[in-house]
């Protein structure tokens, strides 16, 4: 696999997992269109299996191993739905997931990855404990180390949503995605400029976790230190490779504040009556904030997932 | 129109509203099929316009009116998705619909209608009172009074909902439905015993409004009495037609509790990613208690809406 994927990439990736992911449905909305004066075609991975588009990019990589690298099984540190896809698409190819997850994590999380066969390693929550802990599974397992977006097959992966997209809604004169370590938004753009290359593609990112912002604006890459934000799987830095991809292929990234996101996303459960995460709703609430102008345009948007813990939800 | 509806009502009223209803989609979850053992495809009127199958009845309604009655206008008295969906099939067909509603109507439901062009006529919260007003409301305009469950229409138009489930996913062992007024019930029973004859026609009722029960287990209509339930779709009493066809066609009634309710709610929204209303949470509910047996049999659950207020909901 090349170091930075293209679209040959993505269409593999397609053909590859074709028969594991759910071709999720292609929503629209009256109201929402109403009230945004856009044209908004939304893109329900909420809808995919373990409930985000993080299973495209796990099952992409897991059925790209070969025989002997599958039978040492995966691994990867993560606390949100990679974690939880990855060790559903080993599953699905018979093979051992080890999920290294810090001891804090939600326990609807860790319930998810056990319930979908991980073998799960609880580590410290830190990135040096989780790192530390991931290497030393891997030195005694072998398996092979899926990172959640800085990894060719998982950016090729999350890209087959938007080339899905394309292909039951047709043109699109702008595709929004949230950015947080930037593999959906890659894969995205990857494919969405390959297949329609007047198309812009933009992405929306909460100020309280401008990482993104900020590396774009600069051309220089920084980490993501003390975020803030609701949308709890836009917490991660960009990766590198993310990192030049965006650099080439996207044109714009915004940020949003908080009280749009938690706008938006109850906007999109009480007018299209589904369940989204918050991350899903930061790019209407980018529309909604004015920083992105819809009209006139028809506009595609990747609702991201729907995992969120209905016991804390953010309405009163 | 006959005063019961039949087969041949479904499909006329199909034909009618085709063009101004959702064809809503029909969905699966492995994870409620491997909890409850059962084969369970949903028809997710939660999707339909205005966020319930009430919209299906009162196009219907508003469609067979004949010019002059249409010229005059629908009338109701409603605190809930009848009065909405009745304002819009009117606004389609660019008619006036008189509303009656208690002042004491969440405001939620008050915007919605005025949202969609209803009149509204406040009354005073009594059963009496809105009778009252809505006679008023008819005498000075002429307009149609569309009952919300106790009308041929509006129960032939509840009934597309189940032919389309059958068209779409095929034959069926049972089907199960939430009842409150009967509406949906009877409607769904008499396209379901037309189209697949040995399918079973189930309905499920909250335990604190129970009088569907108690009438179909005496087969004397008692009237729904103090009613106390989280599902306020199914407060009302049984319409006097619905239950003559709910006697005829219906193969039983079961209630649930309300804690049941509420789990299986939040099951739907956990593992669906779909708002739906407690009351149609009331079938799933009807199989997590026992009351009806699922295993090995390809059925039918009707997601009747999706309208309810996020700022007060169940979950902790």
């Amino acid at each position: 696999m090349k170091f930075i994927p293209d679209f040959e990439d993505v269409a593999f990736a397609h053909d590859l997992i074709r028969t594991h992911v759910h071709r999720t449905p292609v929503m629209t909305s009256r109201s929402i269109n109403a009230i945004t004066g856009g044209n908004l075609f939304f893109k329900c991975e909420n809808l995919q299996r373990v409930g985000a588009f993080k299973f495209r990019g796990a099952c992409n990589a897991v059925f790209s191993l070969t025989g002997d690298e599958a039978a040492k099984g995966v691994a990867t540190h993560s606390s949100g739905n990679h974690a939880a896809a990855l060790a559903l698409a080993a599953r699905i190819r018979e093979i051992p997931a080890f999920i290294v997850m810090p001891v804090t994590s939600p326990a609807i999380k860790k319930t998810a990855v056990a319930g979908y066969g991980g073998q799960i390693t609880y580590c410290e929550p830190t990135l040096q404990a989780r790192e530390s802990t991931l290497e030393m599974v891997v030195r005694e397992t072998g398996a092979t180390v899926v990172h959640p977006y800085d990894n060719s097959f998982v950016i090729a992966g999350q890209g087959t949503a938007v080339k899905e997209l394309i292909e039951e809604a047709g043109d699109f004169d702008m595709l929004i995605t949230p950015v947080g370590g930037g593999g959906l938004l890659s894969g995205t753009a990857i494919a969405a400029k390959y297949l329609l290359p007047g198309c812009r593609v933009v992405a929306a990112e909460p100020a309280g976790a401008d990482d993104a912002f900020r590396s774009f604006s600069t051309g220089i890459w920084v980490p993501s230190e003390n975020p803030k934000t609701i949308a709890d799987g836009l917490l991660t830095s960009l990766g590198r490779r993310n990192f030049r991809i965006i650099m080439d292929k996207v044109d714009d990234i915004v940020t949003v504040s908080e009280e749009m996101i938690i706008g938006a996303m109850r906007m999109i459960w009480e007018r299209m009556k589904i369940i989204i995460e918050p991350s899903s709703a930061v790019p209407l609430a980018a529309i909604l904030e004015g920083k992105i102008d819809v009209s006139g345009r028809k506009t595609g948007i990747i609702l991201s997932g729907g995992n969120l813990d209905l016991g804390k939800l953010p309405f009163s």
